[in-house]
């Protein structure tokens, strides 16, 4: 037995250093959306041109300064996105991330609608964190100084017994980090129970928010599977606590990354609390961008069509990591994984204390990936098993290869364990 | 005399009552730019469009994430326009009000390169705040529990006796607010010597930062007598103290408000610290907007020759509001003003105890001024006497009669004022 293993150990190693060999640099590591999918959004840099009104539906002129909360257009179209109201949405700036990061600062600084005093006035502010998750999230907790409580997911989403045991005796758990459609790293899709259980728990704390990051609510694989989440801010009407819920959501993985339009959904009293404290920081974001997308999109069916076009990209690039995992891992034995119908990664759980290895293995032979842990608070997988794979950006013929060579780097790792013990 | 007196207030009082039924609406209060400014940049939204490559002049697809610290291409460019390298600056966004609220909040929370703690953790942070100045730098401080402390500006810039006598002696003085060219409201520009105490003073403070607002940099109302700014963080470095200086600006006033490209200079060494805690809140920023401005104004004298066609427009708005003010007022007796060489305000000083009821009675009858005491902190102009005009927005022929009805309505409260004492 010992010399079997000792035999493939030999084979998989004399792969390895001949991949060495192969001077490879691909890269799965981030949800970066790839050259083809920039080109379906090329239009929209031809809706505005010199000839152009640039004035938005009630007539302002969107190059001067003025209209914090974003053209009415656009929050026409983005409340329908994200099924609220108009007044139930601000359209700010080119990213949700950014306003993600401002919208705790000025938690930390000021508190939020209802707060007793500053967050950051606690001895410790606490965010709990459903384990994967994104690792921007985590670290704009660990830079502010907010601790994070990790909670793990099933296909439901997090562990609700837990996180409402949590949030009901302890008024310092201010917070909980959700990306609750096709979720980031696992793609699974947060339950109708989850969500009402999220907006109707019992918090210790009355300035308690769900952030809810809404990055792939229209980013299905296929429409015909795209999976449907409950409202979470109509939860939480119904469920007396309309000011919990937090929504952020962008376009910039419906046009471009970076140059795309974020926005902020709450209820309205959250928004007009919001707006006041903005009004502080800004005069206005950039709405010839927001007219230059209303324009482009013009509604929902616009953005409808548009994410099909991006699913007839990324469903490709989806079935090769997943056969690659089906036909080559989990015969083995090594691993599993979860099949996500919409979003931007496959999250491959490893035999347990393998994930850092395999991670590092790829890198040696040119495979870049996401961090082993980076989806953990603090960059601690207990298991040391998550491995978010991402397989927007290469070509498919890029992620043939790379998956080739991922799994044989798995079974390098899975063997390497089974020598030592 | 004091039937005099009597009579003046009665034709006053009839000029007002009929000015009442005129329904006038003209506004004086930001400085925003006029319409046909707006037009100078239309040719901005031909640049990009959908035959575009998108590449950044190192390759750099401007369509995707990536590049926190800005496009090369204009780093090059803006690091010109401040007089700094390309390793000194970052381009973050649309508006530098943004990013300078921004840079406080995380001072605020964690503190900037060399801070002992973060600023909130002193019982009470300080800024020294030259006045008058600019309302919203002013809004930030008070959002942020930041106390002001005002110091009198004259037109070198801040009475620097004073500011270097409090800076020697209190280490919770982390900051004071410049807008040292054609600053607002003044329209003054900083003398070499004030700039060089600045960089030059002893503080008691080691994380002490000058916010150095450089809204107004190429904002001249005519070229030939531009007047010339001192460099600023060149002037730190000499003086041995190079993180001490933070510079702002962006094209807000040059192409589109709020729909521009911001930037922030400073030492390389605050630059990669900044960059560093910009990485937990940001990926990039919009670098299609960064590209579209780089290959509009193609280099500084693309930047000169725009600005020109500014002055064009301004200069004689300016000088409808200068005319006005040296033949209705000046001659009376009635207030002072300095005679600004660029920018976009004028700075009217009322008789002692007038200002509020200037802008109440221009209120009445339709003129929108900034609010007297606004450019205080805290609202609070101890002499009740400066009036910011704004003459951007206005049409020559509405500024005309806007300056018309706001000279009559400096006579009446001046009369009124003289009838109680």
């Amino acid at each position: 037995m010992k010399t079997d293993l000792s035999r493939e150990y030999q084979t998989l190693k004399q792969d390895f250093d001949d991949l060495k060999l192969q001077n490879l640099s691909l890269n799965m590591a981030r949800g970066k959306p790839g050259k083809e999918q920039l080109e379906l959004s090329m239009p929209l840099l031809d809706v505005l041109n010199s000839g152009s009104d640039c004035l938005a539906a009630d007539g302002t002129d969107c190059r001067n300064y003025g209209g914090l909360e974003g053209i009415i257009d656009a929050r026409k179209l983005f409340s329908e996105y994200l099924e609220v109201s108009p007044e139930e949405i601000m359209i700010t700036g080119s990213s949700s991330l950014i306003f993600m990061y401002d919208t705790i600062s000025r938690a930390m600084l000021t508190g939020v609608l209802g707060s007793k005093k500053p967050w950051s006035h606690y001895n410790r502010p606490k965010f709990i964190c459903p384990v994967p998750g994104y690792d921007r999230h985590f670290s704009i907790c660990e830079f502010l100084g907010i601790e994070m409580l990790p909670v793990t997911m099933d296909d439901n989403g997090p562990n609700m017994e837990l996180v409402e045991e949590l949030v009901k005796n302890d008024e310092t758990i201010k917070g909980i980090w959700c990306v609750p459609k096709y979720s980031n790293p696992s793609g699974i899709t947060y339950s109708d129970e989850t969500v009402r259980r999220l907006a109707a728990m019992e918090t210790k704390a009355e300035d308690f928010r769900i952030f809810w990051d809404q990055a792939y609510a229209y980013h299905f694989l296929d429409p015909n599977t795209d999976t449907v989440l409950l409202n979470l801010l109509e939860a939480c009407k119904k469920a007396g606590h309309p000011n919990r819920a937090y929504l952020f959501a962008s376009t910039n993985k419906i046009t471009f990354p970076g140059a795309g339009v974020a926005f902020f959904a709450a209820s309205e009293e959250n928004i007009a609390y919001a707006k006041k404290q903005l009004s502080m920081q800004a005069i206005s974001w950039d709405k010839l961008n927001m007219l230059r997308h209303v324009r482009f999109f013009k509604n929902m069916s616009g953005i409808h069509k548009h994410m099909c076009k991006h699913a007839t990209l990324l469903k490709p690039r989806f079935y090769i990591v997943m056969r690659s995992l089906e036909k080559e891992l989990l015969p083995l034995g090594l691993g599993t994984y979860t099949k996500p119908q919409g979003g931007y990664f496959i999250t491959y759980m490893a035999p347990h204390g393998c994930a850092k290895r395999i991670v590092a293995l790829c890198k040696e032979v040119g495979i870049t990936l996401t961090d082993a842990g980076a989806t953990y608070p603090y960059g601690n997988d207990p298991d040391d098993s998550c491995i978010r794979i991402a397989p927007s950006f290469p070509s498919c013929k890029e992620l043939e290869t790379a998956m080739n060579v991922f799994c044989k780097m798995v079974r390098l790792a899975a063997v390497e364990k089974q020598l030592k013990e």
